[in-house]
């Protein structure tokens, strides 16, 4: 049965519920406006996913974008997950709060080009750089939102490919960089060329895929957040010391990382990611690029530092599912209001607030894992009393 | 102020909603019980993150343990990939429906031991092999749906990791894996050889983070599908031919990954994983685990094969999420009842639909890309309307 | 007993050759000036290693430096590479020849700096950027050959790292990089900056490790070459059909390398890298970056397209080993003369027969697997009679 | 002209000189036996690459295989590194020598194999699996010092890659690993399943590339050496302090490494496994595969701990290039005989050495840049003065 001929969610479920023999009533309980997420976030709907959503923190940031003391709000159904965030945000206040850098590198859009071969290829290439100005312009005409900023090159055999970096300001950006780059390969790019587009996206952009490139690159936001917990914090609130910390770090962060061939060195930077993602409308996809975390610890004098870096986050405040009714409220409880593109703050100050509490999973995951007591923690919140 | 010491979520929300001069009646529409989530998946709750669910397909499926037609629950704010996914479920219903296979391979857990020099480790490590029937035993004693199926082991300088990986059954068993080790360290092996535990997880787990060890080894459940797409079928439903689908594969999915140091080589994996995964209560975490897949295509005669392979699938059938009121409707519209520690039949059910649901989604965006459509669908169904 | 005490390389072996009652003098007999290599070769010396040196070709090469035919000399000692260089060569050049294209990417030397935390590492950051052309004039006051061409800059913790890229002309450049960038921290970061510098090489070069930040942002000279085959070629002295060569390729290459997560994408590269760094004279801990390799193949009309792309060749013309008696010779077979640092035109010639070179090991290698004879040659030619 | 045609390496010299007017003696001035190489070792021989060879050490090893001390063969154009050698190995020695251990993992190589689907290929796993015992029969009917150890499987699409393993004794075996298969495979599997071959490798063998594959599983030896030197000689002989050492350790080798997307974690490895493969006669191609290491640091008590972890190090004392003059006189100087396939006692001893060697490399370099030394180094033995 072809779920698109209903007429609205409603009759969806009812022919499931009957087909199926089953019973969706609490998928059917949901308080956004269906016509609303049907022109924009999703088809076929039936209803609302509803995800437990926890409130951690309070946690003080001292950023450029992000200043005072926030509670994150995080939707899992992983329990500890949000224990595990207030216990770190706490040590983290306790001490010098967390100071969070963050640098706006781009969306990005790679489309590859089918070449006759490397010699007219390097010849694209080349023409591409010459006529970087009108391809600009040709990308910017699409929205006022959107500056193109560069574009990098690859070469292949037959194959180029094109990464356009686009400023998107408070949007993640996705969707505008593609039309952007679309308008410019149909209107500009192609037709003085000849050259032909395979594909508008050609897996160097690096959308939702693991990647060095992205990795090494950055993609959407670099974000950097940084604390100095004091030793008394260290002992009496994750009952551990700096010793046994940085110890547990060395082992587990970087020599396992680096033995398991894994693409950053982190704890549980994805746990928090996806968290504050199913928050607050963030594309669930992206979960993967914010994921590659580097995780950094030092003994400081007697005190404890610890550093996270996110080089890949792609986020937004406006735009995508970041306008629907619970979401937006999570945004609210940041201090973020959604729905305008102003200059870009907005999103800057999301991406130095995730930086704050993914440091705060790591840390207070790393206490845990220091201080023999991760068993422990999960047995008392887990999932483990099936 | 710590949100632990009030009563309930509406009580933490009235303090929010105060403190922050914000509203927050949406999160505060859920119909589980706040008890049941407070124990078990989430702490400090104040309601739930409402996520836009559609279903796509249906698509015929032709696995050991999923067999005929399925409608896909998918819960997104990604405008067009519902869409997407149920393009792709009816080229592929229309053709050959999904072939599968499942692996289960296996929920693993690492810690990292510290040893006096390598001698000493490599002794530590013949201890380990030469006792593995007491170790399983005292692991198995943990629980009765647990089985330990292999203990790995890799070594640098001073620190040793055993991977050990388990059997569970219907859940996905991260939980269950933790205790296990957690108990076979205390108990038995740290008392018997005198080395001590750096920390529980090690790293090489690998959990939550895209590594080349799970990728190459495996995680969770391996899952093939494939599909032989009719020509006619490319022609009338994806807008494309076989040759335009190979030729776009070959160059974004197998160059592009390359070129980008991709950890596998697909297109938008992460986004049907995290649909079914938000939709039936799976750990979003896990979400980068699954995004590591492998899309291969070739022409077959005059018709278009295409095939997925994911390594590292960590899912479950019960506990964690899987429990909850939306995520248990989301399974029954699979044919999954929720809940019960069954053969271990249930899990691998939905792996094979998760497979098919990825292969569909790999299929619509290639053809998508061949026929020079993405844009397009993105701006009819996707965020673009800021 | 300290070696360096010995007068000359005759006096280490007669010491040797008493004390560990074994002889030398095969290694005894070389051609070279000791008193040359001792100043800047080697520390030690006691003689020679010899390698066997076959020369494999002609093969004709349409490169924007390389251009004409050529006799490639590889120095190796495993039976069948010169063969198999040999055939692919001939295929080639009874076809279109080889195309080629090299871009100078430049040498890279990447310090770390400890900085106190990340606002000091930004600001650091801001600084190198805006006194970017001082940094370029004090390190190029270390020779009139080197050009600083750009640094590009990485922060973790209280780490920062900058990379380095020169223009080093026909020199490999490595110790022109290292002295001018000790030049600068030492003289004008150090002194301006107060930051300071824990390790002149932070392993961000990267510098005879496989790295995917090298990989993707190249180093050394990028190197592509391609060629057409013809079918009739193929068939006669390939002993294979394109369709076969290009399944082989699909097959092995792409899906191979993409499970073993490989760095790049081809078959042998580092065996004929490795055959002509040995004689001429390169640094051999360079073959790993240089085994960095991605070959592309396709069916075109009837023929079959080949090609090879080097993201990562550090080579020179002039400087290190490529001044030997033995190793000037291999670079005079190849028409280069030594010892000059003319305008880097010579390197170039050398980077695109390199590329030319490992493109006939793709091809001739390619063929021998799809024409399942891989076996046999090594039978005959190989070392597989012990 | 074909250079096959010509009788001799002499006959190839006199037409080269000719040709290209260009004078080849040097090349011209070996002492191997031409009708040895050419059956072996080359093809088109015309004589020998010099590479100059130095002697570092001694080193005192306490190994299994390795014991006593050795002085160590370095075949390098690269001014500095048998200095550098040296260095670590005089302070390694005067501490307390380098403990050693190795594994014998096995030459692996991996067919890749042509199914309908992934249903024939998981019955083709399965097939291989049970019929272990009679494919293990025929593989080592090829030879009496080759023995199958197992044989890991993957499968994509209609792809199935069988990796066979095998004890090869004091042979590097990748011929006879060859040999091997192929009879396994045309013999048996073929026949019997019908299943058919599309290349004898398949690229998860993984040889002569970088991959994690190799890094994770091991190839040929696993090496780990270690020592732990004292504070005295840090200060007295590597001219800086063990918390400086450890501190660039951290920054440089971990944190370094990790953003590079680097394959393992080092400094130089590369440089010494090249420079002793280069002597020995071993293939060059696979210093790759032995340039992905650990290195791993510690501050114990008041002393510097120093390991060093080669996963994967193809190495043979018998057949390939283990037999020509020069290369059996430095395997000579390490006290190994070459020529006869003993037990494979031999080829342990000797990757023990590589692996002490290694570790000399990497205490040495780290000390030069902690000191500040790196610079100085190479502008007194390097190869800057052009």
């Amino acid at each position: 049965m072809n779920l698109r001929n209903f007429k609205n969610a409603q009759a969806r479920r009812i022919f499931l519920e009957k087909d199926l023999k089953i019973n969706l009533s609490n998928i059917g309980n949901f308080s956004f406006s269906e016509d609303e997420v049907a022109n924009h976030n999703i088809e076929n709907p039936i209803g609302a996913g509803q995800i437990p959503l926890g409130v951690a923190g309070p946690i003080r940031i001292k950023g450029q974008y992000a200043s005072g003391e926030f509670y994150l709000p995080l939707a899992t159904t992983e329990g500890a997950l949000v224990a595990s965030v207030s216990r770190g945000a706490k040590a983290i206040t306790l001490s010098s709060g967390a100071t969070t850098r963050i640098e706006n590198v781009g969306a990005t859009r790679a489309p590859v080009f089918a070449v006759s071969g490397i010699k007219e290829g390097q010849e694209f290439i080349f023409w591409i750089e010459k006529n970087f100005s009108s391809i600009k312009k040709i990308c910017e005409s699409t929205s006022k939102h959107l500056r193109l900023l560069e574009i990098k090159s690859w070469m292949v055999g037959k194959n180029v490919w094109l990464r356009f970096c686009f400023d998107t300001k408070d949007a993640m950006g996705m969707n505008m960089a593609t039309m952007a780059v679309d308008k410019a390969v149909r209107e500009l790019i192609r037709p003085k060329t000849k050259v032909e587009c395979i594909a508008l996206s050609g897996n160097l952009c690096v959308d939702k895929k693991p990647s060095f490139l992205n990795f090494i690159l950055g993609r959407g936001k670099k974000v950097w957040a940084e604390s100095l917990i004091k030793r008394k914090t260290a002992v009496e609130i994750l009952k551990t010391t700096p010793e046994k910390l940085d110890e547990a770090a060395k082992s587990k962060i970087l020599y396992g990382s680096i033995l398991a061939g894994s693409l950053g060195a982190n704890q549980q930077a994805a746990n928090v990611v996806a968290g504050i993602f199913a928050a607050t409308g963030q594309d669930l996809g992206h979960i993967v690029e914010g994921s590659m975390v580097v995780t950094t610890t030092e003994i400081v004098s007697e005190d404890f530092y610890i550093s996270v870096y996110l080089p890949d986050l792609m986020i937004g405040t406006a735009g995508g599912g970041t306008g629907l009714p619970s979401q937006k409220e999570s945004l609210a409880i940041l201090g973020i209001p959604d729905g305008k593109l102003s200059e870009g703050k907005q999103v800057l100050k999301l991406g130095e607030i995730i930086g704050a509490a993914v440091l705060s999973g790591e840390l207070s995951l790393l206490a845990a894992l220091a201080s023999g007591d991760l068993a422990k923690a999960h047995e008392r919140l887990g999932r483990g009393k099936i």
